[in-house]
C-alpha cells in the first residue's frame, strides 16, 4: 500500500476490518495504515470481519488493527504508531518528538469524542455494508452499547452531522495557522483524525463535511498523501454492491 | 514570579491585564506567565487596564501580553512562547519538539473554541472587576462583538457552564492516558488550556468544573507548578473589593 516500499524491508501484515466489496471502514485501522504509509513501510493488509478478529495473528485479540512485523505482534492503533516510531527511527517521524507524541493522545481523545456524532449519522450504513455473518454481532453489540436499536439511534442523521461539524470547530480554527495538525507537514495526529473521517466516507454517501469547509480541504490533503492510497480506497459510492447490497449476501 | 529565577538572567517585563484589586484575569497573559515560569525566567509583571494597552512597551500594541526582554518586544502569547523557546533553548522546553509546537496550535484552537461558553458564564463578572475607567470600553466592545447586552448574553450561565464541561470531554478522555497534555510533564499546550481556566477562576465565584472532574484535578496540578504562583494568585473570592466592588470605584 505505501507508494515507495523499500524492497529490503520485510512486509508488515496488517489485519484490517473489512465489509462487503472489500470496504475498509475502521477508523482505527486507517490510522495504522496511514502510519505505515508515512514510514514508507511495505504492508500487506489482511481483511477480516468483526467475527473473524478473534482468530487473527494467533488469536487473543479483541480488536483490530493488529500488525505482524516479523515475529512481533502489536495491537491498537496508537501502540502501533509508537511501535513503528521506535522500530523505524530512521524513517520520517510520526510524532515530531515527545511533545508531539503526547499531544497526539489529546488529538486521539478529541477524535474519539466526535465518534458519537458520526455513529448517530452512519451506524446503519455500517451495518448495511457488513458481511451478513457480521451483522448480528454488530447490531447486538451496538444496540447494547447505545441502548437503542440502530434505526432509533440514527433517527436524525442531519442533526448528528451538524453536531459533528460543530465539534470540528477547533480544527477549523487551527487551520488558519497551519495546513496540518503536525504543522507544515502531516504527523500521526493528522492520521488519527483522518481515520475518523475515512470511516463515514467509506460506508456512507452522506456528506459529513460541507465542501467549502476548511476541514474538508485538510481531509482531502491527507487523503492525497503517500500516493493517494486513501483517496483511491473503495467506498460505498464507488462500489456497486455497496449501493445495491442492503440485505444482500455475498 | 518564577520560583527559581536565575540572578544572572535579565528580568523580563510582562505587560499583564489587570482589574481592581490587582486581579489578573487574561487567559492569554496567563499562558505567557506560565511559559515564563516554565523557563525559570525572572519576570516582572506590569499591570495594565484595557484602556492602557495602547501605551505599553512603546505603544502600537492592540492586545496584551506583551513582553520586553532587553530591547526585544514580543506580543501574542503563542509568539511569546515561540520566542522564549528559541531565545532560551537550554531551559526546559515548552513544546517538546516541532510536533509538540504544532500540536499546541491545535490545543490553542481547542481552548479558544471553548471561550464562547465561558464568556456566556462570566462576562458580566469580568465587567464588574474592571477598573471603572475600563468598563465602558469593555461593555461597548463586547456588546458589539456578541450582538447583545452583557446581561442578555450571560442570561443562562448554568447552561453555558454545562456546555463548557461538555466541550472538555476530549481532555477528560485524554487524562485516562496521561497526567498532562504534554504527557508525563506539562508543556505549553497545558498552559494554554490552564490560561483559559484561570480566566473564570480569577473573576468569578462560579464553579466552572465539578470538583470530581478529572479536568479539575489536572487544572489543580497545573496551578501547583512552579511554586504554586497560579494557585496563589488573587481571585475575586479571595479579595474583598472583588466581592463588594460591583459598581464601585477604586
Amino acid at each position: 500500500m505505501p507508494p515507495t516500499p523499500d524492497p529490503a524491508m520485510p512486509t508488515i501484515r496488517l489485519h484490517d476490518l473489512a465489509g462487503l466489496d472489500d470496504l475498509r471502514f475502521s477508523p482505527y485501522c486507517w490510522r495504522a495504515k496511514f502510519a505505515l504509509a508515512h514510514k514508507g513501510l511495505s504492508c500487506e493488509t489482511v481483511p477480516t470481519g468483526f467475527t473473524g478478529i478473534a482468530t487473527v495473528a494467533g488469536g487473543g485479540h479483541a480488536t483490530v488493527p493488529v500488525i505482524e512485523d516479523g515475529g512481533r505482534v502489536v495491537r491498537d492503533s496508537f501502540a502501533i504508531a509508537e511501535y513503528l516510531e521506535a522500530a523505524y527511527p530512521d524513517r520520517p517521524s510520526l510524532f515530531g518528538g515527545d511533545g508531539g507524541r503526547a499531544a497526539a493522545r489529546f488529538v486521539e481523545a478529541f477524535a474519539v469524542a466526535s465518534h458519537i456524532h458520526l455513529s448517530r449519522a452512519v451506524l446503519v450504513d455500517i451495518h448495511d455494508v457488513l458481511d451478513p455473518a457480521d451483522r448480528g454481532y454488530f447490531r447486538e453489540s451496538r444496540e447494547k452499547r447505545f441502548g437503542a436499536t440502530l434505526e432509533a439511534f440514527t433517527a436524525d442523521p442531519d442533526a448528528a452531522v451538524e453536531r459533528f461539524r460543530d465539534a470540528m470547530t477547533p480544527v477549523r480554527l487551527m487551520l488558519k495557522s497551519q495546513p496540518f495538525i503536525g504543522g507544515d507537514r502531516p504527523l500521526f495526529a493528522d492520521y488519527v483524525l483522518a481515520g475518523t473521517l475515512m470511516w463515514p466516507r467509506v460506508v456512507s454517501a452522506r456528506e459529513i463535511l460541507a465542501p467549502e469547509d476548511p476541514v474538508a480541504d485538510w481531509f482531502g490533503r491527507v487523503r492525497a498523501l503517500h500516493g493517494g492510497f486513501a483517496e483511491a480506497a473503495p467506498t460505498v459510492s464507488t462500489t456497486r454492491r455497496g449501493i445495491a447490497g442492503r440485505g444482500g449476501t455475498d
